[in-house]
């Protein structure tokens, strides 16, 4: 899996949500992330989680370090799973700052303000995962915290080993995935 | 999927990480994870982590606590992605002990001494998880560390919370595949 | 899996064979089966059977009993068992009526008149069934036959034993699933 | 799918529930399946159904007419599905001879005499389903009924006409998933 | 897998690749191959390799041999193996002539002359296969050869010969992967 | 992808088509391919294509160029296509040679004198290929060609030829997979 920091400055918007984003916009083929900063605003038309679209909740904020996954298998359950450890990545990283963390499923939480807004969904030809964490915190539409806020001023560098992280945990993953026996019929 | 903590005290020795061994000794039928506590005393033959198998390692530790889950299922590498969720789930309990943990991969440790050994491995019918935690380590082979020293008393209760976790967050998983939306061809 | 009837009462257009119209409509999140009672006429534009498109053969019903299911996974080969495990479950509710009727694969006959429409296929994030049963038969392009006229005059009733039917039926499949021992290597 | 019916009779131990062995016997390549009569007398070394075998339920018969069929992929929830369309294709078969058979699961039943025994696993290169049907019933451990005393006496036309039925459903089936249109993104 | 070569002259602008196109056009279910000849030019709307678009890489050919092919199931992985067992059926087919082809990838190349285009790619439903081999050359935007000029005259005869060659080889692959016994576990 | 050429002489007995014989004596974990010469001699306990099985048909060579190769998934249906692939590179490096190669499925001929032996099987955690070239062919059972014969002298510089485009062929079927735009719905 490739993985890029960029400087340039996009809102998220979720139309970035969509298969070869990554490829057509920083030639970068295959499994494969980008990090990058902008503010947050979700229309209805582009959220994906139908939770929130019964709610008509918003996803608004001024500034987010976010992160793009892309994944060219089509298993929405691994997708999932694979979301869940990148939130563990982050919750991890955050450790290393002795920031205690507290994560209810793929919601990242510092003294009962939030952190993070995350999905993952498929398309017919990869899945792709999202993370967004607040940077600033003007104006979202629920009680949140930013890593501004939480001592985190270095964003490149957190992105990249948040990415890091990520990436040495699938290699771990498919390395533990080799190196096991397996197992004979039970009599 | 079930969940069962066993009074019963049993040492692991290997030969629980087979197909339905939990059908067979607690006839709970499907997707389950029980939970004992006893000896653990691998030897080679029934060691499935070549790893270990190569440079004949041993695992021995005089007492611990076992989770021994099977999903009916054949998919190892999801099996090693679940096996991590239950490594966090281990950590995140612990969190709410302030016991500040650190994962490496399926490994749990607390100031760099040793808690946790683990392996997920697949038969022809269905993938397997072991974890196990120190609760008392003399003799071990490595620097360890045990729940008993770490102030977590109550075996069972924090058994039974640790197997609570794990089983809401694969509900969670699942729930987050069902409500998300898909994404349509990109152009 | 969860089975619900509503007593609103909805015409089916081929709109409702949609991903989330269940969660969307009932509230239900994840593997769902719905029941409802209306007229049942769909143009060309959502007809997914194109074996009916080719032939430009028309769908309608006053007045049917409508199943609709979703199962959050893609196989679509998988999604045609299930739905012939589905009319399976339909004929013998009817056999307890003492109703003697014939299947050619998806569809259902009694005396060589139609009783049934029916449909599987998939979208990105699921699959989804469609089962009709005529309850009356005034206007229909064939000759037909309805619940009503084979003496089935509780709507409900006949739904809910049917769901459930088919609800266990997948049950006691996952459990024969899991039940199972392995085969080892020939030699 | 080829399908043949041997006079050659054999008993059914349970080793003919090994992949390959239609190949090794009868020269046929691929998914197949095979008829015969014989006896049944399953030893619990062979018995692959956990629940008998912690029940120590024993399988024996006189004289039972076998389909054993094997299919070269390792899906062992879509062989049970296949086993319960293959059950179905008996009960009507039956039903031509106007006899009212009662299906639970994987078993079937005539006046509350149970007519089958039936298994589906799975090996590393295939999946594999065992249906015997009682011919006759002498020294049966329970109630049972035969197909002699059903009144059908050609057992060799009855075997091949469930066996085109089956044949012809999975036909079906495939045609089936070949011929509808998928469903696009919901908004 | 059923094939045909239809006298029908086409354009092939990148609307065939689409499922259910042999279906509907030539009234064959499931999986099925297509050959016929016609002009090549491809816009950029129809163009689903990416890597094509981003360089605006244009499709035109006065004169080609097209085949199309449906495959019922959703791997796109294995489609591109697929794909590639086509362009070798194609080269070995072209050495039958003594022609010296050499293949880059999915490309076929004489003299370092292109004599090919191809893509595979998936839908909800199926994945599906274009190969289209040049007849004549005239107005190509790159240095081109084609079938005529490489002394291949009995077009029908040729393609005829590579859809058998393709279907031969797909049928040896399901031999071959039924007739293998299977490892048991290392020890 | 890993590979490996090793100076170290071995003879082919069957005993290293087994899961992780690369990472027991070579220490590389996960996909990997490894090639050494040696003696082939496979006794019928060792033999997995049971249409060899069956036809007692000896393996014997005093001198092959040895390929064996381990994917760490388990479709056997893949797992053929890509031995298929394999071959297709073998003659392919031959064609660099002027060498005039015929393929029938997984073997090789020069002039209809054998140059191959291959098989492709797979176990609980892997699939495995093993494609022997006889370098000298003394005391072989039927007519065959050796690579010496052929001119190929440098057998280590034409196995690494083999093992580069073999892998360089898997590098470019995932980057055609990852580089197609999927295809929306028929209508």
């Amino acid at each position: 899996m490739k993985i890029l920091f960029t400087d340039r400055s996009m809102d998220y918007t979720g139309e970035q949500l969509a298969p070869h984003w990554i490829y057509r916009n920083f030639n970068i083929l295959g499994d494969a992330m980008v990090a990058f900063s902008g503010a947050a605003q979700v229309s209805l038309d582009h959220m994906v989680d139908l939770a929130d679209v019964l709610e008509s909740a918003h996803i608004y904020s001024p500034l987010m370090l976010h992160f793009l996954v892309e994944h060219f298998d089509t298993n929405l359950e691994l997708a999932v799973y694979r979301q869940r450890m990148l939130i563990v990545a982050v919750k991890e990283e955050l450790e290393q700052f002795e920031v205690p963390v507290t994560r209810f499923g793929d919601d990242l939480y510092v003294n009962r303000a939030k952190l993070s807004v995350s999905i993952a969904t498929s398309s017919v030809v990869s899945t792709l995962i999202h993370v967004g964490l607040n940077i600033q915190t003007e104006g979202t539409p629920v009680k949140t915290v930013g890593l501004t806020e939480l001592g985190i001023s270095d964003i490149k560098a957190f992105a990249e080993n948040v990415m890091l992280r990520y990436k040495k945990e699938l290699e771990q993953i498919y390395q533990a995935r080799c190196k096991v026996r397996g197992i004979g019929i039970d009599c």
